[in-house]
């Protein structure tokens, strides 16, 4: 008996490949001897802070809006985020020559915002405490005829994602490797459904796991319940860019297929990742993009003689929150 | 007429990247769009900072002391280094399991000590200012039987830097790109004597640039005047790894036969560049490292049309000069 279709498939995967090879940064596969002598085991990194945009977020985005017909390219764009998406969307549109109306959490680190502006984007703050962005971002899209850019529950958003994965999956079959272990970290879900699609469709044997900040895992919870289950967090993680409150629909119909587990890291752990990551590996990584690295360093992966991939997401962190975090 | 033979040839470099291959790590060539929108030509960048140790120096280190019979290996190895050599000679000594000392200035960046130590080396302390470190070294190689493990002025450590520059005419040759002009920093001369020897090997046509800092401008002056001058700065500069005072005997030899010109950068330029590094590129670079990018940014080079390969070449900074810098 097959199983029932997914809502993203690797054939959507190879076709956002395409559209994305002219544009998206093909990130390489690093494996630094200091980080598999530390962990020994063989770890491989994805450096998406090397991607346009500094976070992996440009390859979804850019993916979504060259899927927007030309006629309805002209009443523009808009997206909300809390950063990352925001940068990817504003970028793709310049790209296309599209207009782009961000709307943000008014707390949202600094850089992102400006980042998001320097690539000629409109943003439009809220109170991520008061305030609902989707109908925020809803009521903008509907006053000027825009087109809605979601940060994750969308089938070409998570396609687009997803070349994260092809790219992780050609770059071992060169080495001549299977990836046992394949970790991303989530905040809605879009880059581990992503990822998981295009690895499993090539290494069927591959464990997913998803990483997130302690306490706001609600992927964690949710694949353990079999459904999706909102984290129980209150207050505010380092991990800006993973404070989504619960799973999205498609991407967890996904998720709840390809994943194992879900693993997390406190605070502490991530911020010794990032400190790790700029002592050791050269690399500057943000909280969210290195939660994985954080629970991989910190012992929380059954890693014994195992091939492991770590995505690391992003690297758009302010400068003051990285000096305090590498001090 | 042929022209006389170099102390180093593309078939010691080759020689070189067979002895490092299972050890080393062979650096990505990366093409960040931010930078090539910014100065408007296409740029390739070589991430030394990537590689073992934090910087280019375990190649030359690694290939240097292979070289050593097995029977002298008992003896150990000394070497006397400003911080990036050290390490590549620690590490290098650790992989092959010699003993190593490492002679440096007291006034080195506390993590390039620490990391040295870190590697297993003996580290011993000189005055910059009024002691001579290489005969300090001599005298501990002569005391212990050790080999001397040069920094710069020696055949196979300049061979070991070289397959920095191979792996760039590789990497440009997959994309079917001549590199019209590459650029890297220099101290004693050894990395840019042996990139420009792997590079005008299969691109004799490409243009070959020595980057330093404002001040200590030894190449620059002695490509000018034809023969070995030493710099005139007093004082310091951040770039603590490229304050060698005059170019090396075989170095200039084969730099004064392949490079074309020097450029230099101030201090405040090279902290532009470790800023703009650290925010657009996600790279953690060194002063020393980015005098090369520093140059290219601050439009000292004539780079219209051309594909330009900028070598970074460390990122060994310590936390609070790099807070410092990106601030």
């Amino acid at each position: 008996m097959n199983a029932p279709v997914l809502p993203v498939t690797s054939a959507d995967i190879d076709a956002a490949a395409r559209v994305l090879a002219p544009f998206a940064v093909r990130t390489p596969l690093l494996s630094p001897p200091v980080l598999n002598e530390r962990v020994g085991t063989r770890v491989f990194l994805k450096p998406e802070m090397l991607q346009r945009t500094g976070s992996f977020k440009f390859r979804g985005a850019f993916n979504k809006l060259s899927s927007i017909p030309p006629a309805a390219r002209a009443g523009g764009v808009v997206a909300f985020s809390s950063g990352n998406h925001a940068q990817g969307v504003a970028a793709a549109a310049q790209i296309l020559k599209m207009r782009a109306t961000i709307v943000m959490p008014a707390d949202a680190p600094l850089s992102k915002r400006e980042r998001t502006k320097g690539y000629g984007a409109e943003v439009v703050l809220y109170d991520r405490d008061r305030e609902d962005r989707e109908a925020i971002a809803r009521d903008i899209a509907g006053k000027r005829g825009a087109t809605l850019a979601p940060p994750y529950d969308d089938p070409l958003v998570i396609a687009g994602q997803g070349t994260v994965g092809r790219e992780i999956a050609e770059d071992m079959a060169v080495l001549g490797l299977a990836p046992d272990i394949v970790v991303a970290p989530a905040s809605g879900g879009g880059l581990i459904a992503g990822v998981a699609t295009a690895i499993k469709a090539r290494y069927p044997q591959a464990v997913l796991i998803v990483a997130e900040p302690a306490g706001f895992d609600d992927h964690t919870r949710s694949l353990r319940a079999g459904k999706r289950e909102p984290h129980r967090a209150e207050g505010r993680t380092i991990c800006d860019a993973l404070m989504a409150s619960i799973p999205g629909e498609i991407t967890f119909a996904i998720n709840a297929r390809l994943l194992t587990q879900g693993i997390t890291a406190s605070d502490a752990e991530v911020a010794a990742a990032v400190g790790f990551a700029f002592r050791e590996l050269k690399l500057v990584v943000e909280p969210g993009g290195a939660v994985g690295l954080a629970a991989l360093l910190a012992g929380h992966i059954d890693v014994g003689g195992k091939n492991v991939v770590i995505v690391l997401s992003g690297g758009n962190v302010d400068t003051d929150m990285f000096a305090k975090l590498i001090s």
